[in-house]
């Protein structure tokens, strides 16, 4: 599927896949340490760990010989999504947090706390989905209705 | 898991249901073009919608009685992933799309390709994940290492 969002999903859709990049932010590093914040049983960790390098994602870098075990730090493609992870963290916020945020952040730049909109970067306005029109780039790849909205 | 992140995940995090998303966002109501477009199979495209139905994030309203059918549109709720989907599509034109984007989303307001900046809220200045500081907001819940850093 050519869609760009699919192929997003093709590597952090798998359940887990985010939450590990959402601790890789939070600098957890260790196998150990992920296995423990996530609960999750160590094959599929590995198994998720394993395809994040494999696309790029996450780097391992040895940080023992003896046993071997591994660093797993965010690449800059694994960085980038950063965008993707803020945006979820603030649906999740405004509609599945009865209780408020669990996590508070806070833009160092300004001191506030950090709600992020969307801006268009060649106009510095808000954007949201009434403000864009899609249109296929490739036509006949992907069948978009007639003056389809994003 | 009450990390807002994983909220988000337990409603759209099967793979299907953020391209159903996606396509309702494209205009698509109807079961039969859901299931043209992503080609998947009738059972889990019901599935999936229902569960969405459920989550709030889809409505559904008969338009035929005999046979009963529905169009299932967006609610608020469901339109408020946009942020979600255009930062996963931004992501998958940067890095998995070797052919160019395949959707050209233009900004209705300056008529220009829609790039989506991250900003502040408060101060209006594009943020990135160095550019803010995460703490925990119910100390107990999320076990954070001191001083990590979104």
């Amino acid at each position: 599927m050519s869609c760009s969002v699919a192929q997003c999903l093709e590597v952090v859709g798998e359940w887990w896949s985010m939450l590990i990049v959402r601790d890789a932010f939070l600098g957890v590093t260790r196998f150990d340490a992920f296995q423990e914040r996530l609960g999750i049983a160590r094959n599929v960790l590995q198994a998720r760990l394993t395809k994040l390098v494999d696309a790029g994602v996450l780097t391992k870098t040895a940080y023992s010989d003896r046993p071997l075990r591994y660093d797993y730090r965010l690449t800059d493609k694994g960085r980038d999504l950063w965008p993707v992870l803020t945006a979820m963290r603030q649906w999740g916020d405004r509609y599945a947090a009865p209780y408020g945020p669990p996590l508070q952040v806070v833009h160092n730049g300004c001191g506030h706390v950090c709600d992020v909109v969307l801006t268009c970067a060649a106009c510095g306005d808000s954007v949201g989905p009434g403000d864009v029109t899609v249109a296929d780039a490739r036509p006949g790849l992907i069948p978009l209705r007639d003056g389809a909205r994003g």
